[in-house]
């Protein structure tokens, strides 16, 4: 019974009857038919024109995105515990040329206006230091937990006021919105890039580098290419991306995801670290109660000596959720 | 009919069947199963100890081969015409931090010691001038043309000889393979890295780089990650490289693809720029003649302006191959 | 009553003479005679073999000092208020194409095992992460602090327990090794490479890189060329360094300064942010209290809301600092 | 005597005198009065407003006047020998973040539109290709040859017509304007930024980058300091500057060195391999013929098996050149 990740889950039954459809040849890199139809399906999606390239993996989409944004002189300021500063082995210093990540505070890896201030007023406007030109905030969280609309707008304001631009890691955008129960565009409104994930959430190998404004996005397509990440055969994660959005497969993949979360966070609220606002669970726990939940077939991973992390993905089985609350319940 | 090239090709039905054999969740990244027996598996078929990553594209495979040999203050030396220097954007120069491509000239974009020294000799060997650190070659070459076992011993030589590493690009190492009908280790032998292509003959989205020296793969490994390259489902790379080695898959698609690229060479032995030792044909062909080729249907590219680019894939069709070999010869 | 820097201080005649010395045409960037004495005057300094690279700027002698030892993908430990992090506009994100740097607590800007411990030891040691290749320190801190033998003995043993190497920043080490009154080469022991400083102590622009191991040096020849750094009149800048060196009056310079620190902090006991172990003085006081002793004509740095900064250069005027010790006394 | 080079030769009194006169402690970096004199002198020698930043050498002039133009995936399109390709040991590479060098040919190491477009032309407009964003001159040549006005109109068109940024690496740009005998700005009319070259011509350690749109220096000061370029006592760098401008002793010494070669011109006009326009003149002459010179006791390179390359100095010896010329014409 796997709670490890969200990332290494299967792939949903309508990506690959996608990509197997888009089989047939057809020309190569993004020159194909699904790849031209990304921009006004996110346009419309979003609810805001933008122009969108397809790569691999949301390291890659991160730091895409940001590219446009950063110079190889200046600096992101990003959560002291953002994925980007953490978990992509220094992707940033490569895609930026050596730009500076600058680490701010916030509960729950969010951050504010006043917690970035507090990090970027100290700068001293001169040559001597790294001047921030973005900030990076990741929806959900590191810890599941979900901006909301009237954060976004005091950051997005903050971001505007000081002339910075806004990036959001969304590898995990669809169980924010889910969470939210708002229009997707609510949920990354006044961002300038939007990292929009689907690997975590029934895709293959397709994350989607939303640029609202499309202009920004053209030397990026020179960027991908020079970063090994424009694919020849496209099409197919075209395909993944284009079968996620049918239907607003990706709302419903994030709501079985979330509500598995949520049944998880109902069976002890009183050892949650963090509230739970996704699909991801940190739970107060000793190392005995982990051994003993493992004893009965759970597989998490630690966080830190005296909690647990589980992520519940979009196959999350109900039974084996039922179980680990129950388990939990009964610690 | 479509002739313009190999990497849109429609993907094998057995990388298919391989890709939802794996689809059941797996350890996230490479820690699955199957990427663990990917060292194995090219150790057999290319008779000689190797570590092995995968990657989505030939670039990133070049360019995280090049990485282990080459600092940012050196340069590689290939043909004016390698795909690393004229088509992949630039890309070495990112991922070798800004290290330069030295150009060496040879018939049908293949180099030789000549032509190698040619452009090393006058290297100063001061700080003033950048020095080469690798000599990377392509298999089949830019023109479709195979390295004989001979013509590689000559280079890995003089690459010995000079202490420069040898990196070979296989975007169409299986091609170069069935061409020469050798044991695959042959078509490498004296490599210190191959990029082994495998989306041109039938995968969808898998590379592989082999290193010899498994001690030189693994700071690629974190390259690797810092370029955004490690996906986390990376088991569906691996089982589309396992798919392709099982039986020789990719070697009975080469061999389909060079006889039809072999049964167009015989139908105009004399408009041939390069010798067909692959599954590129590259004729002369005036504007009209190309017109005319198009007005029956075909599709290929220009190549100049008096020449057109053929390119037979694994799964070309035998009607095509013949309708095309018959309008070529009726010119 | 200058005493904001001692970065901008005069030169010193002995100085001037031996560039004017040096203004016969010799051979260009390295290859002059002074420049050929740098290794064996540094060997005879230091008591330990080494080789020597002149260049213009500590910045430039700190990052290519740690360009030896650390590649793109990994990182560098050193103090949160390193002069590296805070004040060298990013160069070691240039200089080291991406590498991070990761900020380690301590007293006065001085690091110890257990501050290095702590933010080592949660690195997992897997690609996601970015690895530590190197530390580096600053002798004296960025507070004016000095590095006792055992501390860096200490230091040195736990870098050379976790394989990294080390680097200090002596953009003041002159005036360690006079507070320290010991052999120049205790106060750099164990270390691989030393930024040995020579601006702030009377030269003009010539700072020295030592590398211990002198293999470690043949490539960064080629990166200072390559970093615009290899001066074409060279000899000016040995010049300067070997002025510098004969009959200690580096250390000379250095125990002035030192002296003239020593008499403020005597001056004013109580108000010491920091032990005064070299050439600076932070001194609690008042915004009122530093706008009075700007109206005496003193000049220095705020150093935050309640304290001051002030650095006595190698060319303190007496005169100068009984006045300010008096004053500061009278506050 | 000495021929070999003027980037040897000794530094002008009047600049010695200059940086004794500003021994004076002043603001640090670039804050001094002289610095800050810069943009106004620059701006009346060359009859276009201008915004200057020092650095100590050509290569980082070069390099971070490129940098305001090209992005990292971008190119710069130069000839096959100039001094960025051949002899700055890949500077460029480093500075621009691994932006290519694209070569063009022309006689006398100068380009001409038609030189240039043969190599612009075939580059696709695809993200496959690296694309131009710059041109760089050498005014004065390689050969030491100096593009008139009309030529030099004619690439400023070309480039803008191309929407090209013009660089000119002016290393011995005073040798060329001493040779048009025409106003300053002729030399480099139509031209995005200027290398400003001093330390051939009587600097010890100076050199300008002249941008002519002065926000596109801004950028530039953040990159010279993370370059390590930005001295902390930057007033002896500007002092140099001025004195050399001071009542034109740059052309006066540029002059000087000018009737040099031109002395030797005369002397053999049937072995030279260049017109002599500038301060450089390389001469047919055999093995022999060199070692006999050299036997004479002139010291200068050789150029190829078959030829000599002699650079005159600004403050070459008449009774030297004199002996030199009959050498030359007695051979």
């Amino acid at each position: 019974m796997q709670f490890n990740s969200d990332n290494a889950a299967a792939v949903h039954p309508a990506v690959w009857q996608a990509m197997i459809a888009a089989d047939a040849a057809d020309m190569p890199y993004d020159g194909d038919g699904l790849s031209r139809e990304l921009d006004a399906r996110f346009t419309q999606v979003l609810g805001r024109e933008c122009a969108v390239l397809w790569v691999a993996t949301g390291t890659a989409a991160n730091c895409l995105a940001l590219a446009a944004f950063v110079p190889p002189h200046g600096a992101v300021v990003c959560h002291r515990e953002a994925h980007i500063e953490g978990d992509e082995g220094g992707a940033p210093g490569f895609y930026l040329h050596g730009a500076k990540l600058i680490l701010a505070d916030g509960h729950s890896a969010k951050v504010s206006p006043e917690t970035l201030a507090a990090v970027i007023d100290p700068i001293r406007p001169d040559v001597h230091q790294v001047q921030p030109h973005a900030i990076s905030i990741t929806q959900t969280s590191e810890y599941g937990c979900t901006y909301r609309p009237d954060e976004l707008a005091a950051i997005a304001g903050f971001a505007q006021e000081r002339r910075l631009k806004l990036h959001m890691d969304g590898a995990r955008f669809a169980n924010a919105v889910a969470f939210l129960d708002c229009a997707p565009g609510e949920a990354c409104a006044g961002v300038d890039a939007l990292s929009f994930g689907f690997v975590k959430n029934g895709g293959l190998s397709a994350e989607a580098i939303v640029f609202f404004d499309p202009e920004a996005a053209a030397p990026i397509r020179y960027r991908r290419k020079r970063a090994g990440h424009l694919q020849s055969k496209g099409r197919f994660l075209s395909a993944q991306i284009l079968a996620m959005l049918e239907g607003d497969l990706w709302l419903a993949n994030a709501r079985h995801a979330n509500a598995a979360a949520a049944e998880l966070a109902k069976a002890a609220p009183d050892r949650l670290l963090h509230p739970v606002e996704g699909n991801e669970v940190f739970l107060c726990c000793t190392a005995a109660e982990r051994e003993a939940l493992r004893a009965h077939g759970f597989r998490f991973y630690d966080w830190g000596a005296d909690a647990a992390r589980f992520v519940t993905a979009w196959d999350a089985r109900e039974d084996h959720v039922t179980a680990l609350a129950r388990a939990v319940a009964g610690l």
